[in-house]
């Protein structure tokens, strides 16, 4: 059912500030830059093998990741698990009694569909289901 | 330089606990359990695609793992990358101003060597170089 860790979200105050760590001083390679409006983020996308780090920098003060970093600071946010049939996945989880935060999945970064665990189901860790749309990738 | 994703390792109070969400819930298989003595842990790994959940439990008040859940709670603890030659990985960040927890890399889990990175250093996100002895891995 899981098929990898598609990507590992860091909230970041700044992208401009966050990316030379990971450009310069560990030479990974930015794929992507892109604004998610209706998260009011914006994301750069960082591969490595068969995941990616993907860092958020909130655009606005209503966004979840400017609450987070206000809360908790800047880190880790959430950890995102590659599966298929993102509904269907989002259906079993609640039948085995998993509070998911969307009861159909949204559209997310990177053209995929995405929808979160309750931390309070998990461990207190987020974990997100994310379906890409291009199966090629 | 940076070749995966090795792992994300994640604070919990109990292994026993934790393990259902991820054995009978998500479907994930647990690989190996074992003990690190010198980090007072005991660590379940849980392989996804090429990288691994890495489970911690503290067997110790002095553990870190014990104060990270004291002090943050239960949660996402740190990701590793999977790097060669660590020793030069050290030496490589230190000369780049990156400030390491190590000068030389120590015994972890699985049999690898890892050091970690000050998060001070990495926009607050604890990140562990990592290198396995046995590369068939």
């Amino acid at each position: 059912m899981i098929k990898k860790v598609d990507h590992i979200g860091i909230a970041v105050r700044s992208l401009e500030e966050a990316l030379p760590f990971y450009t310069e001083i560990l030479g990974l390679e930015v794929q992507a830059i892109e604004e998610v409006e209706s998260e009011r983020v914006k994301v750069a996308f960082i591969k490595i093998g068969e995941t990616k780090l993907e860092l958020l920098e909130p655009t606005g003060p209503d966004s979840s990741i400017a609450l987070h970093i206000e809360k908790r600071g800047e880190g880790i946010h959430h950890v995102a698990l590659g599966v298929d049939s993102i509904d269907e996945r989002i259906k079993e989880m609640q039948e085995k009694g998993i509070q998911m935060l969307q009861d159909k999945a949204k559209s997310g970064a990177g053209g995929a569909l995405v929808a979160f665990m309750h931390p309070k189901s998990t461990g207190r860790v987020l974990y997100e289901f994310c379906e890409k749309r291009d199966k090629g990738e």
